[in-house]
């Protein structure tokens, strides 16, 4: 009688994986954009996407080692974020998921414990695309490596004096200044033996509290150049699977 | 100088009750009304109440074995459901209440610990009338028990994608499926050895979703049958309490 | 470059202390006010502050000796309460903060762990001035040492039934009555050996509330006299740190 009700003929991706990596990679790619392309090829699957302002681009990977199960022609679909990420909600973070893809009826049927939930997929070239991996190679200057909760404290003291926070990185480390009319904020991170260059950018704080909402905790690889983007890098699920975020700065009063 | 300071004189109820279950039994009937009618006899105390659209009715019952101390001569008072459950959270769950009911003057004293909260009765003929209950016996072609969680579970999914769910009781068990525009939600659950029967009906999900926001962690028995109304019945604080809600069916569109 | 890369010059005071001390002296003068003049001298740190309505006023004392360092020559600043607030919610409670004013600069610097913040101050001629001490010293007719937690209930039952409560102190304690249209809340606490005197007043709920929210769980002496302010003192912190609310009366309906 419902669609739920027919098996899934001839599915071009049959997956299974925990609920939290699943989670995580919704989570990470619902920072910049409500909707997105899902690539799902044999390496695994791949979320690429840009917000609306093409100020922030995000790519998300889930190895297919990290899967329990993955059996993937390749195939791109578009998803609803916040529906998929609503469905999941519904589970513990522990159960197991499974994916079923039916491109032929444009249909995932997304299965945990007793719950059948089957979502419409959205045609993939109805939304933007994201950004050539080329054009995100820039020359940084510097990198500097650091715990997600550093970039928390920054946000946090920043956004209480101004909507933008200039990071400055040097051989002592980086120092991240936020001025405002009568008050200002500095946070600072020593260097690290591998800390290298010296770079300095100004970024809005509203991208990059929507950025740093969604890090877990875990450490964190920035990548600075003189008003270049920053790139922050990290692992989640046990290096199966991989965040890499890119901010472009706003411009310096000269 | 304060009604409080006065001592009740000739009571007509006086009964000594844990907090914890005096509190279900206000939150289960609050779900569907804010004043209710409760009557209190040799057996204990009973509310009756249908919602204002007369779409849901619900009985609690908590027996006089589940008092402490209980002395009550046959009285039926109307009761502001909202005030006593403000009244019963300023003091701990194990806290043991002491009700005194004052008819003469229109007073329902409530104590525990420190405080002595004297609260105004409601005239109950000025209260919507309860259904008859020989009304609520339906002739249900099936029953099944399950938990509490499963139907939030089904709540929850439900009401990512629709206004309403049917459920659905077969040999199999028992499957709530929402249908919506792109989406679907199934829910299923396992039969028991003593399901029984078949039966189809659809059902408001505001309605079931205020009824399953206070249901217990518990089990729960559920009768249906075919566009019947379904009941739900299960015992709280140790049997001594029992609730059964009936919600009738919405129009099956064929 | 900016104002924080500069270092101190000439500093007014210097003192470390534990941020949790600190949260609670700003907590305690955010009851009513949301910009004070603090006071710092060798004794140690000092808040008066009357609320806009003159109605409540309160005196936090931080002693010398409950900082872990403390250097200051006799000043007055003003200080925006919500900012400080805000910035010493960043860190942790067990975290040692640093503060430094330069009074000629007229900037506060807070220092804890990573960050750096640097507070713009506000001459102090343009806040309110506090009640004169001498102002304060009421002729109160009785005494009682209760728990803060008390208080709590006494409001949170109070504000069910009225927008103000009467304190009643007589031999066999203390009650608090609020009267409403229909319902009536009485709280009542026992006197202790050193309870004296008989006294009634009528205080406003919003004052109290504001002031019981900031309480810190402990033991709270009340003073109290017929139609006179209730004074309400507590140490915290060990005994370094010590505060006195004194809230007018409303005026009794005779």
């Amino acid at each position: 009688m419902s669609q739920a009700a027919s098996s899934p003929t001839d599915p071009s991706v049959q997956a299974v994986v925990r609920a939290d990596a699943l989670r995580t990679a919704v989570a990470t790619a619902r920072s910049l954009v409500s909707e997105c392309r899902v690539r799902l090829d044999s390496d695994g699957l791949l979320v690429a996407a840009t917000d609306p302002a093409t100020v922030a681009s995000v790519r998300v990977t889930l190895d297919a080692a990290g899967f329990e199960h993955y059996d993937a022609s390749d195939t791109t679909v578009g998803i609803d974020l916040d529906r998929l990420a609503d469905v999941l909600a519904l589970g513990d973070p522990d159960d197991l998921v499974s994916l079923t893809i039916e491109d032929s009826r444009g249909l995932l049927h997304v299965e945990h414990a007793d719950l059948h939930y089957t979502l419409g997929l959205i045609d993939p070239d109805a939304i933007r695309a994201p950004p050539d991996p080329a054009k995100l190679d820039f020359d940084h200057a510097g990198r500097l490596t650091l715990d997600a909760a550093f970039l928390s404290r920054v946000v946090d003291a920043s956004e209480m004096v101004s909507d933008h926070v200039t990071l400055e990185l040097g051989a002592e480390g980086l120092r991240a200044v936020a001025d405002g009319d009568t008050d200002t904020a500095v946070v600072e991170h020593d260097a690290d033996p591998e800390t290298t260059g010296e770079a300095t950018a100004i970024y809005s704080l509203s991208y990059l509290a929507d950025i740093v909402a969604v890090l877990p905790s875990t450490s964190v690889a920035v990548a600075l150049g003189d008003d270049l983007p920053v790139e922050l890098d990290y692992d989640f699920r046990d290096d199966h699977g991989h965040a890499e975020f890119v901010l472009s700065p706003r411009l310096r009063r000269t």
